[in-house]
């Protein structure tokens, strides 16, 4: 069995910085991930990660991944199911039965994109429906799609499609976004996109693709035509395995405190699965930072990080 | 009197980022500094930052002021000297008795660098006694100097100057460095620089300019020839004028959550002058963004940030 210093589950933002920091202070370090990249990778492009004007998320998170790699980062493909508390450190098991011994762990998996619960939604996944626009805008070339959700998320995304398509509905339950100023002054000036408040989804339809997307409201009931529905309604957390190991809030994110530990001595937490309430690069890459660094503090047994006192 | 939604103190890679996320919530956003750039400016290059393989601080924290100031940020040179809170919001007094009134303050000023406090440093202060080796570095080509501290700037430092100096004495307190072990690898291994373990500063002697180092142990002292004393022994908070305002710890961190939320509802604090214990670019830059985003939140009286639940 291979013994880690350190074990990081995930590898977004927070994952990828973790390992930069724990292998630079030459721990042992893999990363194990379904996919490499996080949420990031499915931003079109990002002008608020300080250093880069404007850059792909698929292009900054390359460069996160080589620099991981570069110190030295394993990398383990694979979904973990178990984590057992030994008497010093843990021991991970994968879905594929695997382990792996470690003397920490980092969790930093972040969250998985929500869906809408609705008919149709699942038999057209895939067909249609998509919550990754970056990854499909371009199939809806002068076709007309629907973007679900009114955060940041959801109008970049429609600005995206105004790119490919000829139409862009935007639909939003609330009666205001909330995403950034500037990019709802941007949206509402778009002359493809038709802004439709205080309605909710109800069912997708079509036959091998969608045709058809059916929203409702208290009074009223609509059938929209499009070739495409993109569900940009935020994400949810998978942390229901880990509540016997550490301290959830209600909602499932993991709490951590200002230095990313959580409840259970040895193990961290950073990014979108912990009690930070903001999906941003910078500061998934800034909470990894400090979960490696506080990993690397607990195998040493020191308790203060400041030279000279 | 100037009206702010934000006023951020401190313009390092906290208060920078702090500006680039409060701006694109079109927040009327002011940072109130003494320089710009804060202890980043002071790092060589940095290899740590997620995104750049390597970069000179200073190239990184232009990349960050070009960013807040093409959103909109206002920078006014100055020091504050007092906070004031109101019925709604805070003044803000500067020492040149201007004041500012603003609705949220982010705390982003930083540590200032640490003293030795022996006979001689004060007087020959910028005449060979320096804190800023990037900064002072190339004035010591074939000279001697002696490098005190053990942490990572210290062992930066050493390693920079064997560019310019013929030797570097690397005079550390204790009796093992505190740095990355791919930097104590490093250091080990360049001919130029004589570690020095286990000795403490006693006095720095010459005429106009520095010319020798006396140090000390318990059974020992002994003198260094020297032309330059470079001091890398951490840094100290300036938080005492806040302590009415908000919760500090012994040592004069500002307390904040997991949020960056202080004891004061409507000041946050962000980056090294915070309980966060590690001095790190992207950590303090992941710690500005989460600031201005609850600064944003307060404002607008929401409590949550996750849209569509």
């Amino acid at each position: 069995m291979e013994n880690y210093d350190v074990i990081i589950i995930g590898a977004g933002a927070a994952g990828l910085t973790a390992a930069i920091y724990t292998c630079r202070k030459k721990l042992k370090t893999a990363i194990i991930t379904l996919d490499i990249g996080g949420q990031t990778m499915l931003t079109n492009h990002i002008e608020n990660y300080p250093g880069f004007d404007l850059i792909p998320g698929p292009e900054l998170m390359s460069k996160f991944e080589q620099q991981a790699s570069k110190f030295g980062a394993e990398m383990i493909m694979g979904e973990v199911e178990l984590i057992k508390k030994k008497k010093i450190g843990f021991t991970v098991e994968l879905k594929n039965k695997e382990t792996y011994d470690t003397k920490t762990i980092i969790l930093a998996f972040g969250k998985t994109a929500r869906r809408m619960n609705i008919p149709g939604e699942d038999k057209f996944f895939g067909r249609g429906v998509s919550t990754c626009a970056t990854c499909d805008a371009p199939f809806y070339k002068e076709k007309t799609v629907a973007v679900i959700g009114g955060g940041n998320s959801a109008l970049e995304a429609a600005e995206l499609l105004t790119q490919f398509a000829k139409k862009v509905y935007l639909i939003h339950r609330r009666n205001e976004f909330r995403a950034d100023e500037v990019t709802i002054e941007k949206i509402k000036k778009m002359k493809k996109i038709e802004i439709l408040l205080n309605w909710l989804p109800e069912e997708v339809k079509g036959d091998k693709f969608v045709e058809s997307f059916t929203i409702k409201n208290a009074k009223d009931e609509k059938t929209l035509k499009v070739d495409g529905v993109f569900v940009e309604i935020g994400y949810e957390l998978k942390t229901d395995w880990l509540k016997s190991l550490v301290n959830l809030t209600d909602s499932g994110e993991i709490k951590i405190d200002e230095r990313c530990r959580t409840s259970q001595a040895g193990i961290f937490a950073a990014g979108d699965v912990t009690t930070v309430p903001f999906k941003q690069t910078v500061i998934s890459a800034g909470e990894g930072a400090k979960a490696g660094l506080e990993s690397y503090k607990y195998i040493k047994g020191d308790t203060t990080a400041i030279d000279w006192k």
